[in-house]
């Protein structure tokens, strides 16, 4: 890649946005050259957006921006619209989301970690490696709105892993029912409405508000043909539990074909990431199966990869669905947020959905 | 009741042994005339064998035994086989419960909190107001086994909260297939063999050996007819987060019969708990139903009922194995052990199969 | 006492508003007559206020209110300044107490948990047991300001604590210095600006902004006469660590006369409580000694007395400050807040600070 | 370096060995060819010693050791007292410390984490850095003992952040009195006698065993001339708190000559680290002061320097001693352990007191 591309970030002195810069850190092939932040930051350098009155730093994520973000002005959205960009990251709520990325789309390519627009039948939610051909659909739905750019989000964090996990199974097996319990990480409520300390002390939360009609969506759609959501059935329960990071997910599967744990296991380790090679921020696998019985655990194995391989483990019969069952963990806020947008960036680049502005 | 019954706790240092002597404080039936420790403890009164000599207190559970209690001695189990008591509590680990959970039943009753003889096919698994009929099993038991006490053990601490939120449902529904994930807590690991902070601090352990079978045994052995296991299945994955008392399960629900939340709720609440009335450990409600869609959480309802009733909530469709699904709640160390077997005695001692000794 | 006085309570939507009314439930001598609300809850039943849309329930303290509460209408706070009580609590944030205590002390005793005018030369820091000489200022602050109530409140939460165990030594042996390090609770930082479960997992945070001064302040003016503070110096470093409840501290303490382990217990244990007898909210003791060198600690002791006993361990001699070291806990949401107000209301009624409005 | 030195690891299978182990991942200097276990592991390959007949890992310290380590036999430690090795670390229990290390010393240096030596007159207790003087009386030890090696251990993982913060103090204000408070994680207790998590889940542990003691000699030792303990006193309170790694140390420092929070920042920011460029653990930075009031904490600053750097945060002047208070946070596995010893083992062989075997 002869020269960077100049890219946007949207929402980028919040948690979400801080964890775009941190897997943009010496990006090879992306540059922040804009940033964007609340009214309250406007106006200032975006280091100093990141400091409070008391002296306190507000950056939050692991790892740090590239040094030369901290000059950069942070500026409110509508002054973003037509700054010099490649594309835009928009890590805003769903609200300004819903506002703000068609704008952007109009002109340039926008990857998203919000839910504003995955439910749209325009809209596909890619997952590198899992459903390449749904970025087909990018074409038409520049072509039917008159976009220059386009709406590429990524899905919800609680998703991913799973969606991960289940792909080599449908491939081989063709899954047919999948009932799933999520116990999530703290990280993943951000921090604006964040989870209280005191009510996740020696304590789980049962109900994450929207989080179960996601995944039972979002994993329809992303497993299925573009045409059509994938026919299996699934139902979640998702809970909170007191971890800083990494959702592990428990799955019972039941298959249309013969499975058992052992062709289960062999049908994962054999899952390819040949699409993803040569991609800065793609692990060099996936998924990974662990036969330990005490793993996955998200301390021990959330940065697995770098935070961007899925961990599966517990693989066993499954007697009620006719299937198998496991355990699988994902960071969500690596290749469940930030940096999985980043690699999906990174993938839409290299297959040639991101043109170099003027 | 004219005069107390004499107990007897084996166990009594450890901390399931100390969870039944809270259970029994002040209790109007039984007196703690005779309790067992470790050879360690031998000999010495049990306000010695619980202090050590740094002076740190070795009395772990909540409550505390009664005063009269401190000053009994300490025996060896093989010393109490003999001693005048006209039931024990059996609170030591499956092996030595293998050994000698027998030798005291050749005469006196054994409420067991120990799995040793839970799966033989002449030992019921009760709790009561759930599985009263299969008591009778215990007079087959004392024929066949030639002795003049019996074995009576309680569910393992995570079959119980499933067992009575199923029952309801299965009487009025049917149960036809159940699929659960436990989130434990840490005391359910007790202290010799106990969780690590370093292991649960910001984690989540996906493995609890030996509980996914024990739990699927248990719940079809208890809700079955006595002459069989019930004919549904259940597959379940366990794991061990960070909380210190309360088992968090969900549960998918297959039912024979049409159900949904509403009729699924009318159950549960209408569940009575007349058999349990009088009994001074039992609860208002074995199990209730909270509306809230944030709750049962371990923390704000274990204690419910005084750690004796179990919360269900989150009742919503089940769209994979056509039923209903939700959350429920009972404390591992209340009615999943100590007091649990305690509320057992008094059920066994009202309905006759007590004797007072001579 | 004849009849109830009627009380309302100020801030009765908030964590520590609901902390005072569970510290009222069932209490012989008040009764909630009125409850101050947000704007957002005026209007409303208090049950309607404690209830979100989705169902979700806003009550987070430990016990509840009595029943009759939660018909009371919720009323903004200028409703209530003419409300027929007799006495409010206030429960209030600095901002609104700096406002609006001084309005309802024109008419009726004000207890505050608030920290708006607790450094005012007028207004003396009340722990019932500790400075009870210093309540007489209430009469000047009366015919001072020209008001018929008065502005009566307790000290910062972390002050208690240490205040309390200072107490007998600098009676018996003159404090001469004072330094000390608290391990506080979550829950000390209430809900609306909590801890985040992001910040406290696994991590300690080694300040609270303004905590230090208060305690340093505080710990002076409630130890001296009432015409200056206690001349001794106190340094203190406040942290906050993944507790849900109880304020640990350590304790290094320099005495004028000397002391050692044994005389400061013996004096800490002498502390008398006589004032305190007959109070509904009295503790048997307000301070003990436990000689189980692995406490105090705050899961195990905060509850001591029903949270209103401070608990000291690890009394030892203190080689540089030349006096005694220990470790101390008290209830920081009990003894620290709701319950220390109506105990504080207690006394000052049998003390005949309160009249029986008409 | 030509050629590497051959390494023996003693406990490598006990967690503070694996953290030798992983602190010598890929050394250049340093090449692991002898391990020593329990008897249980004695005769297996390293890969079998870490693994359980069920599948479990017993690795569990961050990182990993070289590859080529897994496949070392692990020895019974009397087998390894004539291994052709270089130098060991000895990482083993302070009753096998005492009885073995000499054994090793006889030949060889012995770099220890044990604290079985560390108060012995001839010993030294080094932190390269803050005492290299101190190194000199290991020619003495050698001498007067005998031997051909020596024993040089490394101090008490709560004593290292405090020394070295102490330092640069000492050498520009000389410090007159410290009074400590400890936060210490869960990790420092390691394993085999590990914290319970039932015992720190919401709460906090107000005493471990000797620690107040090692920690007030091992300062005194480490930054007086080495002919006698530097002249301060030293007060400590140490506590275990819900944290994973990295002790928290609240410091209040009289000084003999006066200091300021200026320029207390500025003596230890200058502290240099010249002795240590060059040492393949060394950190850029020894000493860090950070000015976000908020900060060091735990979980966001222990991996400063990977691990080798002392954060220190909150100077402020300190009224009751008469000079500086402030808040240290060092890792107590890293710096303060496994990688401490090789660090210290590199700048005593670029010192010469490591020779080269034949």
């Amino acid at each position: 890649m002869s020269q960077p591309l100049r890219v946007g970030v949207l929402g980028a002195t919040g948690i979400a946005g801080q964890q775009v810069l941190a897997a943009l850190w010496r990006h090879p092939w992306f540059t922040v050259t804009a940033v964007g932040g609340s009214d309250r930051s406007a106006g200032k350098p975006f280091s100093d957006a990141l400091r409070e009155p008391s002296g306190a730093s507000r950056w939050f994520a692991d790892g740090r921006p590239d040094p030369a973000v901290f000059s950069l002005p942070c500026r409110r959205i509508d002054e973003l619209v037509d700054a010099p960009v490649d594309l835009v990251f928009s890590a805003v709520s769903k609200e300004i989301a819903l506002e703000w990325e068609p704008r952007f789309a109009e002109r340039i390519p926008v990857i998203s970690t919000a839910s504003a627009f995955r439910y749209e039948p325009d809209v596909p939610i890619l997952i590198p490696g899992v459903n390449d051909a749904h970025a087909e659909a990018l074409h038409d739905q520049r072509r039917k709105r008159g976009w220059r750019g386009f709406i590429a989000p990524i899905p919800n964090c609680t998703t991913t892993g799973l969606a991960v996990s289940l792909k080599p199974l449908h491939d081989a097996f063709g899954v047919r029912a999948v009932v799933m319990t999520s116990l999530q990480a703290v990280s993943g409520a951000g921090r604006n409405d964040g989870v209280l300390a005191l009510d996740v002390i020696d304590n789980v939360i049962p109900f994450i508000p929207g989080e179960e009609e996601k995944v039972e969506l979002e994993t329809r759609k992303i497993l299925g043909p573009w045409e059509e959501p994938a026919s299996f059935s699934v139902s979640c329960t998702c809970t909170r539990v007191n971890v800083q990071d990494g959702h592990t997910e428990t799955v019972f599967v039941g298959t249309e074909r013969p499975v058992n744990p052992t062709s289960a296991a062999a049908a994962m380790e054999r899952f390819g990431v040949d699409g993803l090679r040569g991609l800065p921020s793609a692990p060099d696998r996936l998924l990974r199966v662990d036969a330990d019985p005490f793993r996955p655990q998200p301390k021990r194995d959330r940065d697995a990869g770098d935070g961007m391989t899925v961990t599966v483990g517990r693989l066993r019969d499954e007697p009620v669905l006719n299937g198998v069952k496991y355990v699988v963990l994902s960071h969500n806020t690596k290749l469940g947020a930030g940096k999985g947008a980043v690699l999906l960036a990174e993938w839409l680049t290299r297959e040639s959905y991101v043109d170099r502005g003027p």
